[in-house]
């Protein structure tokens, strides 16, 4: 049996076998194993870690499965980790659904879950709870995964989009686009691979070298809808502007041909390990300094400020200062 | 704009828009207005409630999205909340992850979405987090959802299909089945209609009307695969087996029919609103009189016992004992 059939999903025998054989061994952890129809974490775990429960999730479509840099399951555990690690928690726990087409390799969910289990256990999150579902073919593309995920945000920690002030600097983490022109390039054959790669990352371990520096106000991961989004939030949240320096913004060659070919902004595409951060004025270089001293960080520029006067506007090359809008969309569906 | 397209899963304004109008709206709630990329939950809510954190997730993918008795913004809502509820646990949080088909009519996504906002709101859970995603036609059939939850176990409640031992009752708190009689007499056309209903129902206010009784060891929603899957579950948990009587099993005359039409056994037939209980045998009869006096619980019967001898039998209408196997799967595909 090398295909996934709608037995599988079926609540009965088949269902239970692969269930054993591939999650239940990938995964393995005591709080999996007791089988329970919900996980149970002791709260002292939690409390020991702060004073407020993170909670989020992301249901992941991407195609293809496998790109440059990553694949379906490594974004799975990534993405919905990053966007707990954000609030400044720490990620911990993930619970994973999965929607299988019938007829799916099993090789290919092999890999992806296992993929998905190398990337947990690297960051020291547990997937304590989960889901199997097969629908017929044609009824889903190949394979789609939700996960939610739980962290403790430490007591005094109050990072969020409504903290931000006139005179605080954004930083990126670094290079943007990465992630939407690697899957750009694949969808539409562009003919750069070896030059593109996805930034996927757990950003987690970069947040754990910057939180205990004072005048941090907001972070955001920068995925579908790019940086661009991310200021648009940011924005909208205080009731300040922004303004980017456009020579600030940190690009890959290779990424700035894909906008160029296409006549597309890198400021719009998604980025799956890439961090905006809005820092107090006083304290800017200092996270600077901070981030470009981790493998994850390299690349970080300071690449704005918040302003009084509401609206996002980029001053460019010529020191002309012109609005810019959030899109209506993505350039591609499917990018994450 | 009366359809779903693929710029509302872009990350750009068309997705900012119909956040804005349709899921802030109907799930209104101060942790989900925040708009940070995680819930932000106080933990001394949780320990108000108790020591552990239950935590489960489910996907729903059920075909037809609407049925008699319920439709699949109602079964993502009380599917999830029940896994959280069977540990003991009120289910207080849930994550909702859309995945949608281009195309979809933007009446349907409002009406399931207001459908989980009602059975939220009358249920006590907030829904605070969540994820929208957009594939073209072709790559989902019309609506996907995944929903994570969170409750907190009170301390002192140890349920779990380890606890049972032998003389245990097993109990059902209602008639075997008719979710999945309702959607194979739809999906087959077997001309019942009117005759037949889903029990899709939020169970917590049944749990918490017997939850201060001593001597429950183990309960379990009967979903997929049946009561049939929870009976085989609690043999192998708790290294015993067990052994039901034909002639307690509680079955609605439509559903009988449906079996008898098409030679199937109600035992495997998916609920959404049926739990299993094993109880000390002394308990027994206060726990069926507990349930008896609720409305969810009015057809409970006392359908079996747990014994010492490994395995699932039947006792039959003549006395027969014979051995159930758990089929290989479930008689139809996206039943849930």
């Amino acid at each position: 049996m090398n295909k996934v059939t709608l037995a599988q999903g079926g609540g009965g025998q088949a269902m239970q076998k692969l269930i054993a054989a591939l999650f239940m061994t990938a995964f393995d952890n005591p709080l999996l194993a007791t089988q329970e129809d919900q996980a149970r974490i002791p709260l002292r775990w939690l409390n020991d870690a702060g004073d407020r429960l993170a909670f989020s999730t992301d249901s992941y479509v991407i195609d293809p499965l496998v790109f440059p840099g990553g694949d379906i399951g490594k974004l799975a555990v990534c993405g919905t980790a990053n966007d707990i690690a954000v609030g400044g928690a720490t990620p911990r726990w993930l619970s994973c659904g999965f929607i299988l087409e019938e007829g799916l390799e099993i090789a290919t969910l092999q890999a992806v879950v296992r993929s998905m289990a190398d990337t947990a256990r690297e960051a020291g999150i547990a997937i304590v709870t989960g889901d199997t579902k097969v629908v017929p073919r044609g009824a889903a593309d190949k394979l789609f995964i939700n996960t939610a995920g739980i962290g403790v945000i430490p007591a005094g920690l109050e990072w969020g989009a409504a903290q931000l002030q006139p005179g605080d600097r954004l930083l990126v983490t670094g290079t943007l686009g990465d992630h939407g022109a690697t899957i750009l390039n694949l969808r539409e054959r562009l003919g750069l691979e070896g030059e593109l790669a996805s930034d996927c990352a757990l950003l987690s371990p970069l947040i754990a070298a910057v939180r205990d520096l004072t005048g941090i106000r907001a972070m955001r991961d920068a995925t579908r809808g790019g940086v661009n989004a991310v200021v648009h939030e940011f924005a909208a949240a205080s009731g300040y502007g922004i303004v980017l320096n456009e020579q600030a913004l940190p690009l890959k060659p290779a990424v700035r041909g894909v906008c160029e070919l296409l006549g597309l902004d890198a400021l719009n595409f998604a980025n799956e390990g890439k961090l905006v951060i809005g820092v107090a004025p006083q304290q800017a270089q200092a996270l600077l300094g901070r981030l470009q001293a981790h493998p994850l960080g390299r690349d970080a520029a300071i690449i704005g400020e918040v302003v009084p006067q509401r609206g996002v506007r980029m001053t460019g090359l010529y020191g002309i200062c012109r609005t810019i809008d959030l899109p209506h969309t993505e350039p591609l569906p499917r990018i994450c």
